[in-house]
């Protein structure tokens, strides 16, 4: 039951599951009737259900468990935040252009299409020519704006389209970018992670729990980012939900209370000394990986082992799934350690969940900015524009005011624009104080370090779809046939009803049958078709539902589990409760067995 | 526990109302330590839970009960899906500008505030002038723009912050504007509705329905809108989540099969003709309203009265709850019928969901363009360019097709820009066919109609809030107490566990009590505070939360219900399952007094 693993096989397998996919509607090209557009996915119903189970379970999971603060801000982000978190200057790739069409390609996909090209096709490459075309892969995302330009004019690549010149590589922001009411003088853009919005609510989160530490905040929500060229399908996307948590804790004590309940989890690291010297990654218990220091401290470790049971219990294999150590040039400078938890699908391993231990880096660059205006002395100084000047003061952004602030403690006045009046004052040191502030506890003046684990759950979803796909022979072996093996809990529709002929009264029995299923809160698909039963579990084996009730007589039915396609016999006013115990986890198919006669077909 | 309806008491109501919902994280200003950006809330902790739960049950309500396709789709929309669903062109408000600073106000808002100040505040007004003024508010949405500018010059409104002039009005479009990919040629805004996502997709769910009419299908995402000057706090935001059904229906039978279920449920309905003739909005069955004509159709009916139903299971008061007809002018011109749930609070009444009879207009709107160039003969006339000119012609949008279509049939050719070439060219007839499809059943050909009850989940639960909010006098009487008396379904935290006094053994119970809550799903607050039991109550009371499980020995504790401070004693190891029952809905909290003895403190 797992993805075809040999590389020649992987490309059939995708393309069977996203036919598969496509075709049920699992998901849909966006806005596919005027011609789509590149990295927008909607998600069709079974698809809108599986996502909707696995934010479900992730809420039980992290939030309810650890009673997460979860919180839910607005994606439309005013540009001051992102210039204090540092994506307006820094979220970015770099990207060339054609220099005739103006179509736009990222500088380091081409360099890196053209170096995997040469060595896989050309066969009279030199020892020395093989050994710098894979150290510029190593080194790929490291290369500087003028290296990757070096490259692309050294290698004489050319736009893959045309075949025509191409620019030198510059920055592209990848956010957004809007405008907030109606004046067009506030820029915006929509947020490229969720995180930042727990961040400036640190210190109102922060005394919602009683002023104290650890304690952890969670968002579910989605975030865009303006792909220059989205591949990958589902992977890369221009729009997806991303679920974070923001784990605050003392940096002088990352311990963690129920570290212990962990420990002993037994899962595949790849720790960066073993990357770096050509090792595989390998079973190490979190317990011994933290004790060891190779993981820094135990509350990074306690989530890596809390997602790796979250994912293995969402349908994700153990075998596919590994955590492996950022190598030192992919961290963020400020970072203490990173693990990504990667699931091998057909397109190879991909990063699906970020763990990082983000030390004071968030919390820092959104300490309060505290701009006090000094009415009295602007009031002499402007009198009837001093309204405009304080709302210009008071809407400085951070670097604009530490810059104001330190020209004038060395000069005692500055130049200051006020747009509201189209033109520059004189501000004196006497006009404005301008501080941050930094939060006390026990009168220990510090930042909390804050441990962020974030998931795409667009990408776990995918290689969950991946993971869950089979083909079975049909019952007279001339067809494959499709069928997603999803948990129930995760399973889009949890049964269906089938009369087995069209009847009145088992169509009777049946409708009632599906009224108990409502009640009972569990999702079904009833089928009155005259379709023959094998077709009708067929098609519902390929949408992943787990049971099957068959309304064979008025007293009793059988129900079917899809992977086994096992058979008992449960009495018409039992089913419900006997599908909502499996479907809800509280007994196991095999359970159930032993209670109720098998039924053989 | 209603909130004070006596229009002296209204600001007083919503003050003590709003502080305590920020005070205690319900939400929170966005972006807040920057100053906040106005018509943008986070929502808090409590506030988060409150709107997961409406959400789940909606799902249950709606999506479940009725076998609803939900789908998910993106907010950022290319401009072409807007443009033919008229966003482009109509999404707009009125606008005028502050003519020296350049403030902008919506002019409507300018007129009606007006208006209605002079009505209060000028006693010497002449019957006339009232009667004038009354007329200005009674039509003011159906006022053009020239109108509205002479209204404005007329009365000799000014800018309200300056005293300035202000510009004539002119049209501003809600919708956030963005661009999509790098080149920066590709417009798209963030979706103003959640709607166009499922019309586009019309074809694709029709088929996953079996080819068979009625089915509905189901969204629930973010909105944006960005408003000119948002005002009355929760209700008028720029960015909200929508919930929105379509149900896609034969024009020629809008009978529905459950209507039955709904008939006789008799509520507050507010017809066109009793607004227009000046009564008050009364009681009718919605059996009654649709067999008189009154609601035009079941379909729209049995809508409405499951918005009732939701609406009241959430706990908006049913006195407080009218279902209000659109008049004449206030419908769009292809409306069948339209009534919207409106919800009484400080603010007045409230529209929380549209329940539209859209006829036949979004997926006529959306039908599909098929533009197929005659590659042979554009290869002919165009050779090495004729790529571009096959693109440039397949992205054409609607209306850009429809004319070139017409051009060539009167004319047989027209000039057409290919941007990529960055040249005009002659178009042929030969060169290109283009039409639109329509959808067939049974060989008759129709476009279906869709009903759309569409829900602004914010301000059913700024609603909400207002209808469960109430104070009581404390123990000693020196104090009025905050209460949110939420249905336990809708409490963001079902129960708190409460050490009696603080003690390692007494700790140890609840900690007990806490895992076994956590196991059964129940979300809970512990606090071992050394805090007074009736404080510790009165904080949660002030979150809404239903039930809180004192623990006063080893062996059994006391369950106390928040509204009726009654209190029942329960065994340690039945509790959490006793909370999960009331709070499931299972059982009452009148059935578990009956089954426990009362406990008095």
């Amino acid at each position: 039951m797992d993805g075809a693993q040999e590389p020649h096989n992987r490309e059939a397998f995708r393309q069977a599951l996203v036919n598969t996919l496509e075709r049920r509607l699992f998901y849909i090209p966006s806005f596919k009737i005027y011609r789509g557009v590149a990295g927008l996915y909607d998600y069709g119903p079974p698809g809108c259900s599986v996502k909707s189970n696995v934010l479900a379970f992730w809420r039980q999971h992290f939030v309810l468990e650890e009673n997460m603060l979860e919180v839910d801000c607005p994606c439309v982000t005013p540009e001051v935040v992102l210039k204090a978190s540092g994506h307006v200057d820094k979220f970015t790739d770099l990207m060339v252009k054609d220099e005739k069409t103006g179509t736009c390609y990222r500088a380091d996909h081409l360099v890196k299409d053209y170096c995997k090209d040469k060595l896989e096709k050309d066969t009279s490459l030199s020892e020395e020519k093989v050994a710098e075309l894979r150290h510029v892969l190593a080194v790929l995302d490291d290369l500087s704006s003028e290296e990757l330009g070096a490259k692309i004019k050294g290698y004489g690549i050319t736009a893959p389209d045309t075949k025509n010149a191409l620019s030198d590589p510059y920055p592209f922001n990848l956010m957004f970018q809007t405008s907030i009411g109606p004046s067009g003088v506030s820029p915006g853009y929509m947020r490229p992670e969720t995180a930042q919005g727990i961040f400036v609510n640190f210190r109102d989160l922060y005394y919602y729990n009683g002023n104290k530490l650890p304690f952890a905040a969670a968002q579910i929500g989605q975030a865009f980012r303006n792909e220059i060229s989205p591949r990958q399908g589902l992977l890369r996307v221009r729009e997806f939900t991303l679920a974070e948590i923001e784990h605050f804790v003392d940096p002088d004590d990352k311990s963690h209370p129920k570290f212990a309940d962990v420990a002993k989890l037994d899962f595949s690291m790849f720790p960066r000394e073993d990357q770096v010297s050509g090792r595989q990654a390998r079973r190490i218990p979190i317990g011994e990986a933290v004790s060891q220091g190779i993981v820094n401290n135990e509350t990074l470790g306690y989530f890596i082992g809390r997602v790796y049971l979250f994912l293995t219990q969402l349908g994700i294999h153990k075998d596919r799934l590994r955590f492996r150590q950022h190598l030192a040039n992919e961290m963020a400078h400020y970072a203490a350690d990173c693990w990504d938890a990667e699931i091998e699908c057909s397109y190879g391993w991909i990063e699906c969940v970020g763990i990082a231990d983000r030390s004071a880096y968030d919390l820092r660059a959104h300490s309060k900015l505290v701009i006090t205006p000094v009415k009295k002395e602007l009031g002499l100084a402007f009198k009837g524009s001093q309204k405009m000047v304080v709302e210009a003061l008071e809407a400085m952004g951070e670097k604009e005011a530490m810059d104001l602030k330190a020209t004038l403690e060395v000069k005692g006045e500055a130049e200051f624009h006020v747009c509201t009046l189209d033109k520059v004052v004189t501000i004196k040191k006497s006009m404005v104080s301008i501080s941050k502030e930094k939060k006390k506890e026990h009168q220990r003046v510090f930042t909390p370090s804050v441990i962020e684990p974030s998931f795409g759950i667009g990408r776990i979803i995918y290689c969950l779809y991946e993971h869950s796909f089979y083909t079975r022979a049909s019952k007279d072996g001339d067809e494959q046939l499709n069928v997603f093996g999803f948990p129930p809990q995760v399973a889009p529709i949890k049964c269906t009803v089938f009369p087995l002929v069209q009847n009145q009264q088992l169509e009777e029995v049946a409708k009632q049958i599906a009224r108990s299923l409502t009640a009972s809160g569990i999702s079904y698909k009833i089928d009155i078709t005259g379709t023959s039963i094998g077709k009708r579990y067929a098609r519902t084996d390929e949408l992943g539902v787990p049971f099957a009730i068959t309304v064979d007589s008025t007293s009793s039915v059988t129900v079917r589990e899809r992977d086994s396609k096992q058979q008992i016999r449960v009495n018409v006013d039992e089913v419900a409760s006997v599908v909502k115990e499996v479907t809800d986890g509280v007994s196991t198919w095999g359970d159930v067995q032993w209670r109720y006669p098998t039924h053989s077909s």
